[in-house]
């Protein structure tokens, strides 16, 4: 088991880039977690897992996530950021009950 | 199985109220779908799941939850809204690998 890297993912994140990422980490079998501060940023991200779906469906792999607040310091301030811990689920059946 | 109800989600909902309207509607065993437009819709949307995964810990429920985009009309105007699909795991170590 690898150590998660963890995707920042900015309110100009580029949702399609952002997807390719996780994509290409979830077929190399590496644990994704991205990070994001901000209501844009948590848009950019949900969108962006969103996206990388519709990748992934084409290897039969069903995406879901887990959120969790994570307490961060930006220029010395505290700042509640949102992680989400993307769990990679094959076959899709396990998903449909 | 009965039909999801969606819980819809906007700038100004309270994340505590939302997150208790995911926790009882899992705790009945509803099926529940969120539905964000916006930013601020989606990013109090992720609170309150995140909030309601808190709520839920006693009950030995992990949730995890499935994005995607849904195409709505508000005032007559083509809106891309995200649904958020919540799926409550148990026992807690099926989501450990």
């Amino acid at each position: 088991m690898t150590e998660p890297e963890i995707l920042k993912v900015a309110a100009g994140s580029r949702t399609t880039a952002v997807a390719g990422a996780i994509a290409g980490m979830v077929r190399e079998e590496k644990q994704v977690v991205l990070q994001a501060v901000g209501a844009s940023a948590v848009n950019q991200a949900v969108k962006a897992i969103t996206i990388a779906r519709g990748y992934l469906e084409q290897d039969d792999i069903e995406l879901t996530f887990i959120p969790s607040f994570s307490e961060i310091e930006i220029d010395g301030q505290e700042r509640t950021a949102l992680r989400f811990h993307v769990l990679p689920h094959s076959p899709r059946s396990e998903l449909s009950t």
